[in-house]
């Protein structure tokens, strides 16, 4: 597998840097003289402690996100549509979750790509580079802040925007922004890290430079949902650098057997994916073996509830929507299964997982 | 310590990635519409299926880099006054060691900037970007091919040419091209990476993020010299990735007692940077304790020279020389000893350190 991958251009880590996010977004308010655009997670709407740190200058805008549901192509056109009445943006900055990250590149890129953002969900679609974006995550596991993708969901399928644009421009990692995300949640979405890193050390894909990244970023998961209590400083700087080794991983590997069902749940009956992931992977021990295990003693140290018995509510047709949803994902196949894994991957089996949640 | 740091913009690992230079270069040489400048290290000057690998057209030049001596001001200048007659190239190709390295991030940078590059020795002097700059490392260990420097040596001082632009462009990771680096050449250089990494990791400049870049270069530093044997596949590969990490670790930390002595020998003596570093580490157990033990294993299983008594032969005045350049390295001291570091550190502590050698 050749990739030639993009990075992000620059990165700030480290406490108090959400605080020079003024002088990061000097020079790019001079060199287009324009406006800049804050992407707000609902979760700080009515944090006015928290808004008042935003950068924010007279002619800036401050949009907030609700992220309720996954990002839509309605939200990013409508939004894109806004603003550009306004003039071009001389740059976007998403503060948030992976959601807020995902609409940060998803509408840098529809600023400058005509029609619709439906048009261009797929691989290398996109057509012109698009507007200087930044991420500021305020909660860490998704690796959406190194990846290349922008999640969308639109009318017809859930599929990102992918291409060497979609790579924010700057990221600004302030460990101490996901201080104070709920325990759950935080819960969730750091095992959106564990088990992508769990997926991608385990099937056929990856190299030796996805190894460093992978099980570096699995150590730091062990020390900061086994070892360390959450209130100790150093869990927030692990689980943030995790987040970013995690989605590194990926850059030359791939999600596997969790990802493709947890994908099947969250289109069909729209389970966020972090604790789709969480649901899903508490029954695959029969692919990932002592991970779960060591899932399940995570699960038990923090007191986090994990749905059970969800299927008893399942119809046939949802089950089999699901189940046709995940099945199309050969390349997860492929990765976690090696060249013949229709020898050992169908239909039933798929359903058989889904029945055990 | 806030730093917003530069990554190489695009980066492709992997066996066979060599041979993919071809392609990478295709837009380049479209959008600039002028030749490519390639860069050699002279270690494959006579080694024509080598030399027949690297995609060269019909306008394109190759230049051979001699490196016995580390770069030198004189030479980035005059290679710079030699292409430029020839018209502005679409972009540079550093192929070697970390001194090919060094020369196309100095070159890039030389050809946009006006003026010997003397006056460019420091932090932020350079005014505009350089043209595109490619690294593809033959041997692994120095971390140039991630770092903002480019060293050079000039009339007056050994300093680099830093700022965001040095950083390169896009690198070409290539483990197989590190398969026929001679044992001793593979060892002071890979060990170049295990030292940077014990300094960076053992000071106080460090945080989450260098660690766990750090880290996980020490573990696979490790593995290549302890565990493995040279003809493992593994080995070129995970000395690569380490290569790599521990020039990422740097980012937000510093080396320390080691690099300051070796900067001392190297700038009068004349030393190489990796073997100076070799020296200087098998004399400090007072500072590297264990490290330093785990240093002479690693000598040991492959029956690596580091030459001893080398102070027999330095007079007063060479110590005194390489103590007054090792001493001015405050930033050094200060990661390596801590805020009060003046009360551990003098001149004769560094000069009972060379009387060890």
């Amino acid at each position: 597998m050749f990739r030639n991958f993009k990075s992000v251009e620059k990165t700030a880590y480290g406490r108090g840097s959400f605080d020079k996010l003024s002088d990061i977004l000097q020079p790019i308010r001079s060199e287009k003289q324009s406006y800049i655009l804050f992407c707000l997670d609902e979760y700080f709407a009515d944090n006015d402690s928290f808004k008042s740190r935003i950068p924010i200058q007279e002619n800036d805008f401050l949009e907030i996100i609700e992220v309720k549901e996954e990002p839509t192509t309605e939200l990013i056109d409508r939004l894109r549509d806004k603003y550009l009445e306004k003039g071009l943006p001389a740059g976007i900055v998403g503060i948030g979750g992976g959601s807020v990250m995902d609409v940060a590149k998803a509408l840098s890129l529809m600023f400058t790509n005509e029609g619709s953002s439906t048009q261009y969900q797929g691989l290398n679609l996109i057509k012109k580079p698009g507007i200087w974006a930044c991420g500021v995550p305020t909660i860490s596991g998704t690796g959406a802040e190194v990846s290349m993708t922008a999640v969308l969901t639109g009318p017809v399928k859930k599929l990102g925007l992918k291409c060497d644009w979609t790579v924010l421009n700057q990221i600004v990692l302030d460990p101490d922004l996901i201080a104070t995300v709920p325990d759950n949640q935080w819960f969730y979405t750091g095992m959106d890290c564990y088990i992508h890193c769990v997926e991608s050390m385990t099937g056929d894909f990856k190299n030796s430079f996805s190894e460093a990244y992978g099980f570096k970023a699995l150590e730091m998961c062990r020390e900061v949902f086994l070892e360390l209590d959450r209130t100790d400083p150093r869990s927030d700087e692990l689980l943030m650098v995790a987040s970013y080794m995690g989605g590194l991983s990926l850059t030359y590997s791939e999600v596997g057997v969790c990802h493709a069902l947890s994908y099947g749940m969250s289109k069909i009956l729209h389970t966020h994916h972090g604790i789709a992931n969480c649901i899903a992977f508490y029954h695959l021990e029969d692919v990932y073996g002592d991970y779960v295990q060591e899932f399940k003693s995570m699960i038990s140290k923090h007191n986090i509830d994990i749905p059970q018995g969800m299927s008893e509510s399942w119809d046939e047709a949802t089950i089999d929507a699901m189940t046709e949803v995940a099945y199309n994902l050969p390349h997860m196949w492929r990765h976690a299964f090696g060249e013949n894994w229709e020898s050992v991957l169908d239909r039933d089996r798929i359903k058989a997982w889904y029945r055990r949640m």
